[in-house]
C-alpha cells in the first residue's frame, strides 16, 4: 500500500473523536476540563536519516519534529515517551536526547527499548497541554485572512546540501513552541511545515475548503535564486498560519499571501493555479 | 549498550515524576483531577516476530501487549497512536488492528506512517484513564500478602512451539483489562507477565524490597511436566498481583505463594533462594 491507501484503510477503523479523522497533525484528549495534545512520529534509517548520521542529531530531530507538531497546536510540552532500537551509537543518541530535552525543558516519561537487526527505527510520542481552545487546526483558514510564515524557508535544504551556515537548520531544527503558544488564540488555521511550504499550504487550503494565493516574492527564502526549491523542500519546521485581515501577528512572521474563496485549485502561486499536490513537496510512501 | 546500560543512561536525563524513575510499566500524567496512564511498546521483525508471521497477528499482539500494561494499572483504554512501517502485508496488519480495536472497544487516535527498508518495526502508544488511585505499581507488595496469578502460565510457549490448542494464546493474547480494573483498588503490587512468571516475580519483589516465596506446584501451568519452562517463558500477559492475607480476589486467580520480609534473595522457589535474575525468563538486550 502507499501511505495514502494505508491512511484511507485506517479511516475505516474505529476512530477517536480527537483523531480529527486522521486529517490533522495531532490527536486531542479532553479530560478534566483540560485538553491534552498527543503526537507520534517515527524516524527510520535510510528513510529519514543516513546510515552514517550522528545519532545525537537524529535524537534531537526526533524530539524537535514531535514538539513542532505540538507547537502547531499551541500546546506546551508535558513529556515524551521513547521507542529506541539498540545497536547504533546509543551513547550519542542519549547525548542528543539530553540536549533536546534540556533545551526545551521537556522530561522523559517512559517508553520501550528493543534489540533490533538491520536498519534502526526510533519512535517518539510527545504529550502536550493545550494553552488555548479551540485548539488550532489545519481546517480553520477562512477567505479574507492573510497567510503568514515564521522564519526563513529552505534553510534545511541548504544545510542538507552542505552549507555550513545552514547545517544546524537541517541537523538540529528548532520547534516554534513559544510562537505557537502566542499564536494559538488568534489564528484561523495553523500547521508546521514539515513536507515543504507549497505542499503544506496546499494541504491547509484543502482542509479548510479554501484557496491559498501565495506570492513567491513575498516568501522569505534562504536562497532567492532557488526560491522554488526552497518552497518545495521540507524539514524547516516553521509555522504556517492565517490571521484575520488587519491583525498583526504577535511573533516575527512574514505575510506571503491571502486566503480566498475556493476556486478551481487549492493553491495559486503567482497567479498560476496548482490543482495537484504532485511536485509541490515531499510526499511519503 | 545493553538494555540495562541504556536504561541507566536514560535515568540521567530529565525525568517526569510520572515516569516512576523508569522502573514501572507505564507513565502517569495527573491532569484536571484525573490520572492518564500511558504506555509505549515497539515490535520489530526478527526480534519480536518472524519474517513470515501473519501481520494480522502482529497487529493484534502490538495492541494486546500495550493494553496489558494498561491493565496492570487498572486503567481503562482511551485510545492508541500507531507508528507503522509500510512494506509488509499492510492489508493484513489493518485487519488484525481492526480485530483488536473492535474487540477491546479502543479507538485509533493518530500516529505516523513511514516507508522503510529492511526489517519492519511497529510502535504503539496506548493511553488509558486510571480507574483507581493510587495507581497500582510493581513496588506495592508487602510482607504477609499472598501472591496471585490469573489464567494458566506457559500457554504462549506451547502455542509458539506448535500446539494447536494453545496457538491463539501465542498469536492473539488477551489483555486482562477488566480483571485489572477490578483488582486495582485492592492490590498491593500488580504487573503483567510479559517476560516470564519467575523473572517478573523477581522484579516485583525487588521493586517492593521484599522476597516472593513461590510454590511451583501451586502455579497453574499449561504443562505440568514442563512446569519450569512454563514459568520461565514470557508472552502470557496474565496479571501477577498481591493481596492482603485473607482477602479473596474478585477475579479468577490462583494463589501461588507469599510475600515475606526481604531475605538474601528476592525470590524463593520451593525453598530454593534465587538471588540472580539470570535464567528466570526472557531478558532483553
Amino acid at each position: 500500500m502507499t501511505e495514502a491507501e494505508f491512511l484511507a484503510a485506517l479511516r475505516t477503523l474505529p476512530l477517536h473523536p480527537g483523531a480529527r479523522d486522521l486529517r490533522d497533525d495531532c490527536a486531542l484528549i479532553e479530560i478534566g476540563g483540560e485538553t491534552l495534545v498527543l503526537n507520534h512520529d517515527v524516524m527510520a534509517e535510510d528513510t529519514h536519516f543516513r546510515r552514517n548520521a550522528d545519532l545525537a542529531d537524529v535524537a534531537w530531530k526526533l524530539v524537535a519534529l514531535n514538539l513542532s507538531d505540538l507547537a502547531s497546536k499551541g500546546a506546551r510540552p508535558v513529556g515524551v515517551l521513547l521507542g529506541h532500537a539498540l545497536g547504533g551509537n546509543d551513547q550519542r543518541f542519549i547525548e542528543g536526547l539530553r540536549a533536546a530535552l534540556t533545551t526545551y525543558g521537556v522530561p522523559l516519561m517512559g517508553g520501550d527499548t528493543i534489540a533490533s537487526t538491520g536498519a534502526s527505527t526510533f519512535s517518539l510520542t510527545a504529550i502536550g497541554r493545550a494553552t488555548s481552545t479551540p485548539v488550532p487546526s489545519r481546517s480553520g483558514a477562512k477567505p479574507g485572512q492573510s497567510i503568514f510564515v515564521t522564519g526563513s524557508i529552505g534553510r534545511a535544504m541548504l544545510g542538507f546540501e552542505g552549507s555550513a551556515e545552514h547545517r544546524l537548520a537541517f541537523e538540529r531544527p528548532e520547534p516554534r513552541i513559544e510562537e505557537g503558544i502566542a499564536l494559538a488564540p488568534i489564528v484561523g488555521g495553523m500547521m508546521d511545515i514539515s513536507d515543504g511550504l507549497l505542499l503544506d499550504a496546499f494541504r491547509m487550503a484543502e482542509a479548510s475548503g479554501t484557496t491559498f494565493s501565495i506570492e513567491s516574492l513575498a516568501v522569505p527564502v534562504a536562497d532567492r535564486d532557488r526560491a522554488l526549491d526552497c518552497m518545495r523542500w521540507g524539514d524547516d519546521y516553521e509555522l504556517l498560519f492565517t490571521l484575520p485581515s488587519g491583525c498583526d501577528p504577535p511573533v516575527k512572521a512574514a505575510v506571503i499571501g491571502q486566503v480566498v474563496e475556493r476556486g478551481d485549485a487549492p493553491l495559486i502561486l503567482d497567479k498560476e493555479a496548482l490543482a495537484e499536490p504532485d511536485e509541490l513537496g515531499y510526499q511519503h510512501g
